[in-house]
């Protein structure tokens, strides 16, 4: 195990650090008010705008894509303690053209498109000329096991008719989205896993309404936002088919260990920002003739957070170091366990930093009830965690048997 | 000890869940939809009103207040059943006209307040035809400890002049809100706790300044939210103060008992219904060949739930049974317990209902994640638990010193 | 509702208090004194018979029969608090004859015995000239699932044969223990729950080894030990069966209900002791220039004690308020959760009574370290916790079916 | 960071495995066995001496003397993982040559002695041929905080006369044990820190008396027991002194740091073990028609006893490596962290693999409930855990300041 960092990783840690102490922290407040005064929740604020410019600019730019060419050309490694950085603001990420869930898509048209739907999807996305969402969990099933899917891609001529109910489609509501990765049942008569399919559907095609935003907590999370999806008679070419019929499981589980270290970081980050304002907090307040950093209570909470930081970001480097030198395949114990640990600590930690700053903690002059909501959802999202506990022990029991 | 409820709680406790059955659970939705179809965040539902008729018709009105004149004349035990049902959809107590701050400006009122004040205030409040406000905490200072309240109410001839910052103050922006209890400090050379006044400020008194809504995880709470406010210069009359000068502080404790054993119950409430909410869930739903009631896991958060839930109760029953029996002095330790253990025992109920519902949970799909953000400020509101459990451990001490 | 203690209860709550302050607990190092310079770790002290004496002749004897005739004739309700008192000392029930397994093999020989029966072996266990035990557990089975037992009765002519292996049979060490409950098989081709039976077997019967002592941690508890037990070929009268052939499983459920209410209050007891030598060592230690009293930590470890304590205890009452008023039937929930969160309770205090103790809380200076083994076994004897969560679900989640 | 194991590691990973597995496993229950048979507490298993001499034979010996040409030239990183594998048998580490207090007193002697202290207590301990302990807690302070420390050690001519009463004084009672270094107050008037100084005492000095046993939950540990003892006016030549007088403080501080390491890693073998246990019982018992192996409540604890392992394991390796190379005081809030974290985890493991195991779990039958206590008493030793977390809050504060 060497969780070394390249001189190049290094270098790309200190420039944006820099971007952020320059360019993110002090808009922070800036990027709320520009949507609060635009009277619309959906507004994209230019300030984004500018920053990704800026970003592109000064080459902190698709960090997370592996290949040299199109991306940053980092190993999982390389890219880690960059994800976690931008994790410090919920915001950030896209920024830098490394937000969910276009880096999922730009890895999926990256290793299984054709060159023609890399020509024209992925390019304007590494462009970050437009944006795309992706289409998988539905409201009548559960989705936490893949072979639920029940929306139908059917055959006909020479295109797929698309039918089905989707939610918690990020980003489809951004007028920006222009394109979307749908995943539905082609082949029913297959095996379980090999039913699926996954097509790229152009946002602009007949058929596809939103039905409406849904909420986490309060938080639509405006253009950003997570809308439910009626596709009716959708008629999509045969050729927009990702790689081809009833490869959509195996697609969809590609793109599950990167972004695990991806989504894992960024909660890292999250926590490594929350134990911060915790600190600061409790270095500017007192309460009963004691500075509240003098008092063992919250101090216990300091330590226990640094503990459980530390200790969620070495597994999680140690699962992204297994993945660059191993593959997917021998990380499995570890990529469920990231999904479980790293978000259990970042919700410690933001619970207690939200604690010790009383009421103010839990509205918008903090961001740290937002990074509670978000840290809430991982406990859920790519699969619950009891779904990954139950993977990890059938395969810890297995080397027994 | 003697929890037995009374012929009289028992008959309001069957009218009350017959009231839910037929007229609350079946207008949730509708409540909802109301608003936003309105276009209006501030929106008050005209089922609201049709409701509340409709409670004060059957006699439904008033529970909470002992007076058997003014109220419905029941003891904290007999009441406290009745809090609990009514927190099983957060809007309802209101129906009832036993919606905090308003119960509590009242007991104030009735306790404190003078016959004119009662007149002009009081009898409005009981009929419901006005809503009210209570303005204490303040954005710069650790309100936790109420002698640490800095807004000023100085005297000047007939008048006082009043000035200060105040946020949390529920129900501000409700356009029926028409008084409001203030809090500030009359006599800063008195010792600590004989500084603070409570003072009747009319709403639409020049120098008052709703500066915006504060959120608690992205909910604003619509007509019922919780504002900052500007006092500047604010003139009231001499006779609106209550009590007396330098009695503030004692008239916040004096709320604080029936007023805990009222929240206590409702959070009860809502993890009853969150547990029913898992328990429907885990019954209609079905993960890896098997209905989700059937998994050891969820019947362990199940069977867990159903422990916390009872021993919260029993513990708020005898809190209640004490203060009844004994008075608040003999009831401290309890009704600080009862702050932190209740809403603990709520939450991890209600974090287990949205984990039993996926990503549905978190969304505005089901009354839980309202519910959990609701928990999560009890743990803040009336004071930090951290404070709660020094208490307790103050008085637990002293027994042995 | 109504935990309202009788004049009885009340009366015999100030005399066992007294008793422990004047006899038993100045003797607590007498006892493990004497049987320290007895040189053998099965000696009876004698301390513990003249104890014996005295409570006798107090009339504090029998206290958990609620036969008026034969006991104290207490109901579950009045009888809990005295049980909570005799635990603050591991050794002290036996004092008042009110120690398990005596206790339940009395209640069963009541509920069940033929008068022969009462006779020659109720009789002299209510005097206490006698001791038993009870052999249910085996090393080779499963046992909370009591139909997994196997010993076998095998009826011939006059008499059962009885072979088998039992363990974990505490008193079954001690020379005083004349008598033994034992349960196996007599009719293995009945319905799962009407195979087994219980019989009485005199413990000077030929076919009866002693294997060995089982220990916990490294205690093996002296004269009140576990020993391992080998039945060979044990010859015994057919009278001396209970009931008749099949009820084993309905006697053990039966003795299951009040014994419940026994240990968990003496857990409490142990609960409550504990807490007042964590307050205690916490007024008499200093470290780092601050009395452990006045650290938050500490102080938060002492209010949650007394928070768990309360709620375990009412819970409690509770289920021995409801076995006395509707039955055991009704209380079956109740039965099962007081197993799981009385000892989650107890055990929470003990451990941070030995934490505020240091290395002395693990030895034999205090009595914590005895009480936390003792606590430990608590979450497996009458069945894993686990195996009562699981009950309660089920029985939840029917309520819904 | 880079925690790859060097060959030589990985080579002595290999053959201590099979040590392990060719000569300790096979060998637990005789160990057992002949110190029951003997009938003294106190023996020595001649198996142990056979197994020390196999272990030299195969120069798995000294291995965790970072010198290479006193011991084995291991980094902490490299050592690290056989000190994980020695963990697995509580007896095992001597075996090696690797027990406590031993080790630490070796690295004492090795880094402060003079030649002739080298000479006389340094070789034959490193030849195994005595052994050793360390007079450090006192029974009437709080000796987390070293300051306290009250035992004299006063100069008289060319002797110390030395008094005072010491506990938890592992090896103490082993007639091995032939020298003590034994800590207390020369210079009192110094500042706190360096007032105390470390001593080498003859154990066959007259006036030292070994008062009692001190047990850990019944376990008096045998020939490895930790008694309290008494000095009384205990005459020692003054070139015994280590280092020189004042230095006991930094003496002590200078074994915590790879000591931590050693007793962390053996925590962490310990867990394995218990994490292997409860797989193997899970696989070979069934309740209620279903393997546990297959029930989701005992998955979701080898699941997360996995989690709770690898972030132990990673922690403890990193803070190996920042000793490696940065040196102690750069490491200083992770070893505290390792100290608090490691144990909670193996505790945790421990804790399920019993309840797996049912009541044999917490017998002699198994190992987990030694572990149990073993894991227990970490949490004071060294300093309680509270401590260790409090400096790290003050460390992460000060970041901030």
């Amino acid at each position: 195990m060497d969780f070394n960092y390249s001189e190049k990783s290094l270098d790309l840690q200190k420039r944006l650090h820099k971007f952020f102490e320059e360019h993110i922290y002090p808009n922070e407040q800036a990027y709320d008010l520009e949507i609060e005064e635009s009277g619309n929740s959906l507004h994209i604020p230019q300030i984004l705008d500018k920053l990704k410019d800026l970003a592109k600019a000064e080459g902190l730019w698709n960090l997370f894509l592996p290949d040299i060419e199109y991306g940053a050309g980092l190993t999982n490694v390389e890219y880690a303690p960059l994800a976690e950085i931008t994790g410090k603001v919920w915001w950030a990420p896209e920024v830098f053209n490394c937000s969910a869930p276009d880096t999922g898509n730009m890895e999926v048209l990256y290793d299984f498109g054709t060159e023609e739907q890399k020509e024209e999807w992925l390019k304007p996305l590494l462009e970050g000329s437009i944006r795309s969402c992706f289409a998988m969990t539905e409201p009548d099933v559960a989705s936490s096991d893949a072979t639920n899917i029940s929306s139908s891609i059917v055959s006909k001529g020479d295109n797929y008719i698309i039918n089905g109910r989707k939610w918690w489609t990020s980003n489809a509501i951004n007028p920006r989205a222009k394109i979307c990765i749908f995943m539905g049942v082609t082949n029913p008569e297959n095996a379980p896993h090999q039913r699926q399919s996954q097509i790229l559907v152009p946002m602009d095609t007949e058929g596809i309404s939103i039905l409406r935003p849904m909420q986490v907590y309060g938080y639509d999370d405006g253009y950003t936002g997570h809308p439910e999806l009626l596709f009716e008679n959708v008629v999509i070419p045969k050729k927009n088919i990702i790689g081809g019929e009833g490869l959509g499981f195996k697609i969809a589980q590609a793109r599950l260990g990167p972004g695990r270290i991806h989504h894992c970081m960024r909660a890292i980050g999250m926590a490594e920002r929350a134990l911060e304002l915790m600190i600061n907090r409790s270095l500017s307040r007192e309460a009963f003739g004691k500075q509240l950093a003098d008092q063992g209570v919250i101090q216990e909470w300091i330590a226990k957070s640094r503990i459980k930081i530390e200790e969620a970001r070495l597994l999680t480097l140690k699962t992204a170091w297994l993945i660059d030198t191993y593959g997917k395949e021998e990380a499995k114990i570890e990529i469920s366990s990231i999904k479980v640990t790293v978000v259990e600590a970042a919700s410690y930690v933001i619970d207690k930093a939200i604690q010790t700053h009383g009421a103010m903690g839990l509205s918008q002059d903090t961001p740290l009830a937002k990074m509670a909501a978000g840290a809430r959802v991982l406990r859920i999202a790519d699969g619950p965690d009891e779904v990954h506990l139950r993977s990890i022990a059938r395969r810890e029991i297995n080397k027994h048997r």
